[in-house]
């Protein structure tokens, strides 16, 4: 277990520092002072891979933003609005996409054309901003990313007053939701989480009981996974000490979602510390696992565009001064090719559920 | 409650027909006889939109196959690997997905160098043949597709063993899975079903608990519904009389969701019969609405590809003579612009829920 994890502040403190923005305008305002916002700068050259904290953060560069500036106000506005919009959120205890926040945010000034916000990525970029200026996750703001994604195991939450049984839901699992920042985890009894990246193949294994059969928790969405999804992950592991297994494909893409869980992305570095979990270890399939299973027939050929993701991904600073991944990429590189989890199906349906997992974590056969 | 709904066949009957494959092609060969299996053909000579049915089905056009013909031996030993591995998942009760059955049947022939299949287009026309010569639904073959979506409403199923409460499932609601054959409806308390086209709107109609407050049940995925949705959404129409009700943004998009639920898709033609509903009404965003809710300011222009969209689903057989709908397109191609769901947000967070749908369905404001 590694780590500061940056405890998330309560409803009444996020809602306490919302107040305090306006607070603090009104009063430069009667003072006759310019009000201005302090915003952490989220471009490029303020980002950087910390190697000691195994991820991607923030620098220290920040910016005032101010109310009387031509070029600022605009965007000063927009933050605003979104301060003004949380707020009424967290009172009313709603929620709302981004998209939703999008249509709300373009209210037209009274006595004026001009809209709070015309483009989604302006009200985008302002919750962002809102995010970093007084350290919440946009879900603690009321606003939620995509929903996706499924979970079963011993686990049994509290969400919205019901009492749910993660392991008592048939075929189809617990409906992970885009937030959740609310939801109290009454009994956890698992071991690990493994986070598999194909709905398909979380069926897999839920249908073969893996969760119940190695004592974990199953998590799956499709492809990357979702904010909800890396908050629940998150929460898991440094409130439960669950260490957190990602499965994928054999292939640039899929070993990029195990770097997005670990270290965070780019996008995101200014909330690493909320998202990240920096000791994930990969589980997927390996070069080695192409012989050992014997699934070289079937190698799926690279197309152009995985030899450029490749090349890119393994230039990533935190893959490039590692020798074990080095060693993958090169692997990789040479097959020219590609493996789908699926292909394990060719062993037997139930192959990867009966065998390769429980032999590949028993035998620690971790990538880190 | 229009036309008749089949009835799926039992477990038992699926593997009974699945059998009986084996054993005619044993007679067959006994009796010196070349075995042959009589495919409906799925070409797009063969498939009609009935204006009767309401919906898209497959002519009476049936080829032979022959084991012991050059050109047909291939695509008959495909035909009979699929029907082999049906049966061995029903025997041994495990369901794999497509991906998988593809590399299952990749496997190299005994003493030659061929694979049964080499591309997954192979083994999933297989599986659609089995289907249509058995009569039974691909997710009968324990052969499944995508898992996507969530659900909540009054509801009780039993679903391998699990007594799952669809009301109690706090913010997640319960994660559709890919297959809805076995679930049983234990207790359905609901007036409609509404499915709605986004994750998102589903959360806000989730978080304001439309499902309690209109006695209706709310089911979403991304955009096309699943054929696990496809499939709830029918068993919840016919078993339980239950209207369907297709939430989508004004958009050609939106409206071919819509399209597909109601009426089939050419792609699925031969088993219309399985998935579609051709009850379900539109009670997506209209042409009307837009003008009614002030929605004209957040109209998204189109750009070349949802002009091209609009003509081609406008011009489909069973809109083509629809005045209500051809209304719609005009006003659409007019407007030269779309609108979404999330817009209404801009009329109040809860305006969807609390006004808007209320309203239309109070009105009977629907397109069908």
């Amino acid at each position: 277990m590694s780590k500061i994890f940056i405890k998330p502040k309560t409803k009444e403190e996020v809602k306490k520092s919302l107040i305090s923005i306006g607070n603090k305008i009104w009063n430069d305002l009667e003072n006759e002072q310019n009000p201005y916002l302090e915003v952490p700068v989220r471009a490029l050259r303020n980002i950087k891979f910390d190697p000691k904290q195994k991820k991607l953060i923030l620098g220290s560069a920040v910016l005032k933003r101010y109310l009387l500036h031509l070029a600022q106000i605009r965007k000063f506005v927009q933050t605003i609005g979104v301060t003004s919009l949380s707020k009424e959120l967290i009172e009313s205890n709603k929620h709302i996409s981004l998209r939703e926040a999008f249509y709300v945010l373009k209210r037209t000034i009274e006595g004026t054309k001009i809209n709070v916000v015309d483009e989604q990525e302006e009200s985008n970029k302002a919750i962002e901003d809102l995010e970093l200026i007084i350290n919440a996750l946009r879900e603690q703001l009321h606003i939620n990313a995509n929903k996706l994604g499924a979970v079963a195991g011993n686990v049994i939450i509290r969400d919205r007053g019901d009492l749910i049984d993660w392991s008592k839901l048939g075929s189809g699992g617990w409906s992970v939701p885009s937030n959740v920042e609310e939801i109290e985890f009454v009994k956890v009894d698992a071991d690990f989480v493994i986070y598999v990246e194909k709905s398909a193949v979380w069926e897999r294994l839920h249908e073969d009981r893996v969760w119940e059969k190695l004592n974990c928790i199953i998590v799956a969405s499709q492809g990357q996974a979702t904010r909800g999804i890396r908050r629940l992950l998150q929460r898991l592991h440094y409130e439960h000490k669950l260490p957190i297994y990602v499965l994928t494909d054999f292939d640039p893409w899929g070993i990029y979602i195990y770097s997005v869980i670990k270290f965070g992305s780019i996008a995101l570095a200014h909330i690493s510390d909320r998202l990240a979990v920096p000791s994930a270890r990969f589980l997927g399939l390996t070069g080695d696992d192409i012989e050992k299973y014997g699934l070289k027939k079937h190698l799926i050929k690279f197309k152009e565009i995985d030899e450029k993701r490749l090349e890119q991904v393994r230039n990533y600073e935190w893959f490039k001064e590692n020798k074990k991944w080095q060693r993958q990429f090169d692997m990789m590189k040479n097959l020219n090719a590609k493996a789908e989890l699926e292909a394990l199906a060719s062993r037997g349906i139930t192959f990867i559920s009966e065998k390769y997992l429980p032999e590949k974590i028993e035998k620690n056969e971790f990538l880190d």
